[in-house]
């Protein structure tokens, strides 16, 4: 039995994690895929204060695991895949096991949006699929494409653009919707091209992808693009992963919090991109997780008395 | 005429540094004591996601001195001593210097608390007055006191013991209002004395201090402490930086803010300590710079249209 499970270790888990630990509670921390989350995929992380220089995902998220571990927070690498969350005793099954404890941090984030057309399953890792941290340099020298606008796509358009022969941006609306410290850095960027009003229809290719067809989203006219061997790198939005929550109150997906992150079930506590919020920023993140372990100690001193 | 200034470079003020140069506007922070604010005084940065191990405050606040600037803000050593924040132009009045800006993000966030009692101001310098970062090495082998038991205080307790003959924690509760963490180091900490429900009430001595008089809060009775080359380290609470601002809504004191980090003038943002709020962290503190920068951007962008 825990005091704390957090789902999710990312940003807003490792931050619950580190402050449940100093609140003298035993936390585990269950994470499906990689500790650092989201973040820990980017070629850059920018902006979160007190970053290093010219910090990638992989260190930043790194850094945040072993200060979990170190705190005392048990990190285990096991996809919750069914919750029980009402009652004083919440219940948390994995494929491998099932864990107890008396309070949960949600913190499971968002996973990349996918854009259902032909050939985007097909080509996984032939062509599609791609993450440009892990994936950038293997395109080295050839023609890439970011699928995206916001300031995720364009942040890793501007990390590729390094490697890339030629790198268009294809985006459905007429501008990038991307910060303007970005979008100064696009224009400042000889082989980038936009490709707006523009949204990929299908991926075709026999070993690798070979040909896009792009539509104009203003004409309905489709133009198919030979670029044999290129790196097509989706940022298409992102999707909460609170499939596992039927009960919990939601917005678009998004879980519904309170002041002190709480939900609407007693015990049970949300933080990070996966709640409705104005900002989604690492920054942000962090300070939920920290005021969700803060207000789950709080929880858990009132139910002792 | 700048597009934002920001008073105060502590996290909040940095992270909205940070965030209001990627927004495309031209940044000005101004700080009167030293970049970094409260924790780049202190002696060990605990629990914002991803510090470094052992971080210092003062290698902390170099970090985010050295973050804003590459980003491009303007940080200046100045202290902010007039403002005028109706109207769409905001003027700060320095003492050397008149500047503009459409925006204003206050981030002053506050300062120690003074005992008021006879000695502290005389003694400053020789035995009161003192920072654990700063001078617990210079007092190693002597006795130490300090004054507080909130987490702040017991943190720095915990550092100076390490230089400390014997340390005495001297606090007016009946017990340390610490967090699990720090209380079980103090328990494990054999040269760390509590002395609770107890008040500091005096200080003599000649060149250097040399008594403590302090009071039962209980019994009301007095005792003197003989402890001639002391250290009396103070950290008994804090008091927000907001004298400037007599036209803005206040509570206990404390800034209060809307959603965006709104305050009750257009154009006037708050962020970190200095606004009322639950949960006093630095990653609080970040999270309300990015979000009353990113509404900083919003509401110049809706001024220009």
């Amino acid at each position: 039995m825990f005091d704390v499970c957090i789902i999710g270790a990312g940003p807003a888990g490792i931050s619950s994690a580190v402050y449940a630990v100093s609140r003298g509670l035993s936390t585990l921390v269950l994470e499906q895929k990689a500790v650092g989350g989201l973040i820990g995929s980017v070629s850059t992380v920018t902006h979160y204060a007190g970053i290093l220089k010219e910090e990638t995902g992989a260190t930043f998220a790194e850094r945040l695991r072993r200060q979990a571990e170190d705190a005392g927070a048990q990190i285990v690498m096991e996809r919750a895949e069914q919750v029980q969350l009402s009652g004083p005793v919440k219940v948390i099954r994995t494929g491998q096991h099932v864990y107890e404890a008396r309070a949960v941090i949600i913190a499971g984030g968002t996973v990349p949006r996918k854009l259902g057309i032909p050939g985007e399953e097909e080509f996984a890792g032939r062509g599609t699929g791609l993450n440009a941290a892990r994936d950038g340099q293997r395109y080295a020298g050839r023609e890439m494409f970011v699928v995206g606008g916001a300031d995720g796509a364009v942040k890793e358009a501007l990390y590729l653009s390094r490697f890339a022969k030629k790198l268009t941006i294809i985006h459905f609306e007429d501008r990038l919707g991307a910060i303007p410290e970005f979008y100064r850095r696009v224009e400042q960027t000889e082989n980038i091209e936009l490709m707006l009003h523009s949204r990929l229809t299908e991926v075709r290719g026999n070993e690798q992808a070979e040909e896009l067809t792009v539509e104009d989203v203003h004409t309905g006219r489709s133009t198919v693009i030979s670029a044999p061997g290129c790196g097509i790198f989706i940022y298409a939005g992102s999707v909460p992963n609170t499939q596992l929550y039927p009960e919990l109150e939601k917005q678009d997906g998004y879980l519904v919090t309170g002041p002190g992150q709480t939900t609407s079930i007693p015990g049970v506590f949300a933080a990070g991109d996966i709640c409705v919020k104005q900002v989604r920023q690492a920054a942000t993140a962090v300070s939920d997780g920290a005021v969700a372990a803060i207000r789950a100690a709080a929880y858990l001193a009132e139910q002792k008395q």
